[in-house]
């Protein structure tokens, strides 16, 4: 893209409009960008420079992606940079899912404001060592829409990494909203300067959010971010069987809750019951997941983090699912996958070091 | 939006790029927009005039949305396609979800192309009265990432509207991507030439979700859209009792699949528990879930639909989940949805009319 993005409507042999002959050339006869292009200021975005300044004291920049919303991508961010700051890290949360931002509910920063100081902007502090920066942040009705076409969410991508003020920090995790499109775009036009590590990509054993998955690996390797890894999310439900409710069909196809009359049958006839797991499978897996989809494509396979009630209330109350009310379905399968990470080259590195 | 949208970085008391005055004004002096807004042409644009004549034959048109992705906003839409062509209605479905379509795998149109002739652009049929147009249909590799930002979506939007031949439909279903961006300013701006009989929302009873809804709500109603309804998607996992897995925790904290024995065990002691269905909340819903939200925000709860690994599977298979093998758990609670859909003034009046 050194010459720049080709327009769509551009005419055939277009050199780039950032090229030294944009807009004059033979091939830009007639071309409707000719005026523009020839007119435009040429050479490097002087935004990149200040964003590669900034981002100077940023070790390790991680992409957080996936094809298909509502995967639980914000929920991983933000206990990968729970548990990245626990670990002793200093650690960046960037929320660029400008018209969806879940990550300041996800870290119980709800109602916080950005402050400015003339280092720039401030991130919001979860801990000491662990800052956020969103856009939900910045709007003053949280019920509010944010009707805003792209162009405009580029400019607030890059003023988030030219402006916001981290310090030195160990790990920058950028969450992004799902799909390959303008923020896409812009996050890794603009910190290809800083250098990014790769992306994680959070995805579900359905079929409909693996074809997405598949689409999110042809972007990385589109436009050469390298791909650390796969997270399957909400991979079957597993919950003790005491924290089921039970239906009974009746004759009119209606439900009645009959979870009294369970617990005291079960109790009587078969009390072995009352202590196992129920587990479901949720979305049918047959087809080998993810697992089998990151064999296909080349890619890292990092874990299966199940569908637990436990961590999706840890997400909706903003804090951290390792500590205090550990979430014990989900807490050990996440620790497993963010070692799985760590040993992926080049953060080994930095976990061996200590931050 | 008479005299078009005021771009962000126009001058005070802007008169709009569209008005007579655009680049003239008094206003206008020094704005970075005055030459584009002097010369470029004003007036409607021609591209509505053709929009309008396509719609004139499409009596009900739909949009179907959501604040976050992966809520089941496309099997929604799905399904109630499904269900109005099963009604006797022409149904049409337009997937507008540029960089994401789930909506070919969903109706199990994989691998079906578009063909166009001297009358436009032809859906492909699910059945003679249900129509699909996507995306999905026009790339030669499903794997490979739509990297477009927003003015090529646009276009592609536009000419989805402008040149495929539906026919006389009773139904279009559009089913955009989640948030409120480019597809949905495009979609609105329009279709609104033709008319919307309004939006329909799909959440989940998350916190997370529920906020985003909000601004889809308050989307709505800046753009002048009528909200028809909030459905409340995966609002527990429920199951036949006998689709279930059973783990025991053993003493060194590992699971061990007892789902033979458990058959066994209830089949001897209590017999009665194999027809029950086995429900979960999943999502933490103890803050009132959808229906609270409605009743503060004052639009309509449509219903919930549970969480239902059969209605998972029948959207992957590309099916309805009213025939063959019915989903048991979801598919009366979609029917009454519709029901209520169709009783919301307008909707009504075709209901009891027939096709």
């Amino acid at each position: 893209m050194e010459n720049g993005e080709i327009p769509e409507d551009a005419n055939e042999h277009c050199p780039g409009p950032q090229s030294e002959s944009a807009g004059k050339s033979d091939a830009c006869e007639g071309c409707p960008n000719q005026q523009i292009c020839a007119t435009a200021p040429k050479g490097p975005d002087p935004d990149l420079v200040s964003i590669a300044e900034r981002m100077a004291t940023v070790k390790h920049k991680i992409l957080v992606l996936s094809g298909k919303g509502g995967v639980g991508k914000s929920t991983f961010s933000a206990q990968l940079s729970f548990a990245l700051a626990a670990m002793g890290f200093q650690v960046g949360l960037l929320d660029i899912d400008i018209c969806g931002p879940s990550i300041p509910k996800m870290l119980g920063l709800e109602g916080q404001e950005i402050h400015q100081s003339n280092l720039g902007w401030s991130p919001v502090y979860v801990e000491s060592n662990l800052g956020v920066m969103s856009i939900g942040f910045m709007i003053p009705h949280p019920d509010e829409a944010v009707i805003w076409r792209g162009p405009r969410k580029n400019g607030l991508i890059k003023q988030f990494l030219k402006d916001v003020y981290w310090g030195e920090l160990d790990f920058l995790v950028v969450d992004a909203p799902p799909g390959t499109s303008d923020e896409h775009i812009s996050i890794v036009q603009c910190l290809d300067v800083a250098g990014i590590d790769g992306a994680i990509i959070v995805t579900t054993p359905q079929q409909v959010s693996l074809i997405d998955v598949r689409k999110e690996v042809s972007f990385c390797k589109k436009v050469g971010v390298k791909v650390l890894g796969v997270v399957e999310n909400m991979s079957g439900l597993c919950q003790p069987i005491r924290d089921f409710k039970f239906m009974k069909m009746t004759d009119t196809g209606e439900q009645r809750d009959v979870t009294e009359w369970v617990w005291e049958y079960l109790t009587e006839k078969a009390p072995e019951m009352l202590n196992l797991i129920a587990c479901s499978e949720v979305f049918d897996s047959s087809r080998g997941g993810a697992a089998k989809m990151c064999t296909e494509m080349g890619v890292p396979f990092l874990g299966k983090v199940p569908l637990d009630p436990q961590l999706c209330k840890a997400a909706e109350e903003g804090r951290s699912c390792f500590v205090g009310k550990e979430c014990v379905v989900s807490a050990p399968a996440l620790k497993k996958i963010i070692e799985k990470l760590m040993e992926v080259q080049g953060l080994s590195m930095v976990a061996e070091n200590g931050a």
